[in-house]
């Protein structure tokens, strides 16, 4: 939560503490209830929408300063983040939208200097994580007017090149599912195979064959059949089965083929 | 070419000029004779071998700054280079090891102060290529003074964080080359069964099979048999192919499964 003081502080003075040019902005992607969502925050004295994102300090590790950022932008901490791609090949992506929306956040307490640290050529490493969005609860400060979950699939113009962010983030969590069961943190730790079925095919954004996709799990030896159903209704209760530790965290080693 | 005075100036004012603390590396593979290898300078003053890299100007594009640091060092142009991650994670990495390397490439010249802007943080960009390594020759000057292609399972233990940057290249190639046909630079226009097999062998690092994977290259409408065959001795003229340049290029956008 920040103060006055301490958002002022930042604007003029953040650069001596920061790596200047370098920020980190976090593409958080939620699934819960077969939808697939991100985290996306309001920014006070913005009108768009964006991903949250923040600076490097000098003596930091990047994974340390991902972490950080979402826990001071979003209240959530101990994510699994990894990163996917750096951003700002054009030397001065949205400069002019940045001043005017950094203008807007510290309103009339001062007036932003063109060389204001904040204003130079912005370089973003982006890092993903995905979670169950149910737990995740969202602090709103000075900073943050507001935050939202957003169908993944009907996604409004975002801030700056967002949107290409989350393009990428996509296409490297869909290469690498093909590749590494990253589903595990998605799902409860009993689930029904249509659950797994129907995470993957959201993940994908396309159809998965019924019968080939459980083949393949079984066929890489990744499920272990539980002596458990689950009662969904009146002569439904298909079978619950676990991620079989050991396979799993081989495959996560060594790389599968997934699915086609 | 550099000159003495160039070098000097660089070393001095290079940072009025060049983002600080921002650097790129460019994991050049080559692949010729049925062997993959990797090209790394070594530097005046450096005792070890390294990826050629450099600083990434205030005004510059990454991939016109990958392209130039790559032909100021190795006198190599238009490549397609792809970024694969951005390391630095740790905040001094070998700082003691980049003080006495450039302290030893100028020489008596000046003395290097510990504020010196190329002793800062340094965080890498990493690209990497693949070409045909009979093509590449490479100039020598004042910074660099020496090059070679060096076997990718027989590295030595390269400058800095080297090693970990030719393995996350590798990675990466590896994992793309399961999804897209980006052998084609690799292989000339025409080519024989056996030579597309074995350099999907050589980049992947493990046998495929023999003949699931024509076969698959064909499901995918890849490949055109072409009227003409390769005279290789007696009795052995093996059919000659092209890709299929439409397929090739859809299978790039869509992405597919080549191999198991």
């Amino acid at each position: 939560m920040k103060t006055t003081d301490e958002v002022i502080d930042f604007v003029l003075y953040g650069g001596q503490r920061h790596l200047p040019h370098l920020t980190i902005d976090c593409a958080i992607l939620g699934y819960h209830d077969q939808q697939l969502k991100i985290l996306l925050v309001k920014l006070h004295g913005s009108d768009g929408w964006g991903l949250p994102g923040g600076f490097i300090r000098k003596d930091e590790r990047f994974g340390d300063a991902a972490n950080r950022i979402l826990a001071e932008r979003t209240g959530i901490t101990d994510l699994f983040l990894q990163q996917f791609y750096t951003f700002g090949d054009s030397p001065y992506r949205h400069r002019e939208q940045r001043a005017e929306d950094l203008q807007q956040l510290v309103g009339d307490w001062i007036t932003i200097r063109e060389d204001n640290w904040l204003l130079g050529r912005q370089i973003s490493i982006g890092y993903y994580a995905l979670v169950d969005y149910e737990r995740v609860i969202v602090q709103t400060d000075l900073i943050v007017e507001d935050y939202g979950w957003w169908d993944i699939a009907a996604l409004p113009e975002l801030l700056y090149d967002h949107n290409d962010m989350v393009d990428k983030a996509l296409e490297t969590i869909r290469l690498q599912l093909y590749h590494q069961p990253i589903g595990a943190s998605l799902l409860p730790d009993q689930f029904t195979l249509p659950e797994i079925h129907v995470l993957y095919e959201t993940l994908l954004g396309k159809t998965l064959d019924r019968r080939n996709f459980p083949r393949k799990l079984f066929a890489l030896g990744l499920l272990n059949k539980l002596d458990e159903q689950r009662s969904i209704g009146p002569h439904r209760s298909p079978n619950l089965y676990e991620f079989n530790r050991t396979n799993y965290q081989k495959a996560l080693e060594e790389g599968i083929v997934l699915v086609m």
